[in-house]
């Protein structure tokens, strides 16, 4: 099973586009053991979430401990969902294989995100695998974003579009085994709109939703495709520290995704019409 | 001691430019043991170097054990040598900071390599460790770099520039604490004339020097700058895999690696005029 089927399946069946980022903060996680805590946030979400998605720096910032709290929380996550390593790989050809290796083959995961600043050749050893999905970042949510991806690019076309725009289509490009994706940020819905016209039918991952203030109406409306989804809206510290008890953060992180699940399908068609 | 110090003093000690890039690949190393390997380059090129450079992918291809295998060789390298980890790390700022965490504080790193596809805020967390380099991607070595890094881009002041200028004059203002270098591949020394011209104080890490192909002589002439320094020239393949037998792999790696070193030497001020 591919990773677009894999999402494809987890989002009928739990009727969900939301996306839990498992991103253990020691300053905020209600318990104290990363493994313990997944476990328990993975067990209040697994019928509401399409996906997970561990973010790597979270867990490297506990050197080796971390790691194996990665390899434990992928584990954990029942089958039959896709988990997105957030890990933003990249370099040259030779190097992304052994990333490539890491992500999909050593800790099976099902999907990567990857930064496209290197060009094709550093990616052509994640589009290789087939069945996994490579979500490549095109307009991201922070401020930041600004700085080089709205610059005003002279194409080898001759038209001018900001490089955002040129590493969508590249993106489109790239995507000849249907296993590549777009990430766009949640703060700047005009962007996300023109992504979707360009890419009518790629999956964007979508960060930032709630936390980093995305609105999630203009996000829903922009982002979803003809049929009505197309979309992995992750949500990471809403959830995750929506109380900071160890007595109810695990049913707090399910109220907070219940509630994002719902508001997001009020946003789509009925299900009768997807 | 900063990172630039420390860099210094190795350049003069050791009165050598090259940096090893330890990237451990198990189908060409002569030993199966990655950190005997390691132990054994070291010892045999620690008096020939001005720094070290593991690359992450490598080590993360092994799961937990290359994790290990990275924190054990960070320990073998004599205190008195910078260690660069090329990991190519950025994300939005709250994510960076785990990251900057794990490279600095975690691992110990001297120095790190950044993708600047983020923006500024993305790379404010690694800025702020002052005494550590960031080292900003901005002409990468391989062909990819076409794709994206050589397009021309209007900025802010209405000037066109290719993207990877902008990005070296975006990196030249976010050098406040003096700890900001650009990668810079050794295979377009056009670029690497550019680039030094635009920020002549800057530290270039340039990958590419061997295996990769990059013309030794227009590197150092293009790249040095007026003190006759400013350049990390890395060499991984040509040095780790000069003999693929466990007998005289790490006699051939310290033979590779002194030609390297005498060949760059000659090309660059003499010591008395340095």
């Amino acid at each position: 099973m591919t990773f677009a089927e894999k999402l494809a399946e987890a989002v009928r069946r739990n009727e969900s586009l939301v996306c839990v980022g498992l991103d253990p903060d020691p300053d905020l996680m209600a318990v104290r053991d990363v493994v313990a805590f997944n476990r328990a946030i993975i067990e209040a979400t697994a019928d509401l979430v399409c996906a997970y998605k561990p973010n790597y720096a979270f867990y490297e910032a506990l050197g080796t401990p971390g790691i194996v709290a990665l390899e434990k929380t992928r584990a954990l996550i029942p089958a039959h969902l896709p988990v997105i390593l957030d890990a933003k790989r990249g370099d040259i050809g030779n190097t992304s294989l052994f990333s490539a290796r890491a992500a999909f083959d050593t800790w099976s995961f099902d999907a990567l995100t990857v930064n496209p600043y290197l060009g094709r050749d550093a990616l052509d050893p994640f589009l290789g695998y087939r069945d996994r999905g490579v979500l490549v970042l095109c307009h991201t949510s922070n401020p930041g974003s600004r700085d080089f991806q709205d610059l005003q690019v002279t194409g080898a076309d001759g038209v001018s579009r900001p490089l955002y725009e040129v590493v969508a289509l590249a993106a489109r490009e790239w995507n000849a085994y249907g296993n590549v994706g777009l990430v766009v940020g949640a703060t700047y819905p005009a962007q996300l709109a023109r992504l979707r016209a360009l890419c009518p039918e790629m999956t964007f991952l979508v960060p930032g939703v709630g936390a980093q203030g995305g609105e999630l109406e203009a996000v829903v409306r922009h982002g979803l495709n003809v049929q009505g989804a197309g979309l992995i809206l992750n949500s990471s510290r809403q959830v995750l520290y929506a109380s900071r008890s160890s007595h109810d953060f695990a049913e707090a992180a399910r109220a907070a995704a219940l509630r994002l699940r719902d508001a997001i399908n009020a946003l789509r068609p009925t299900p009768s019409s997807r």
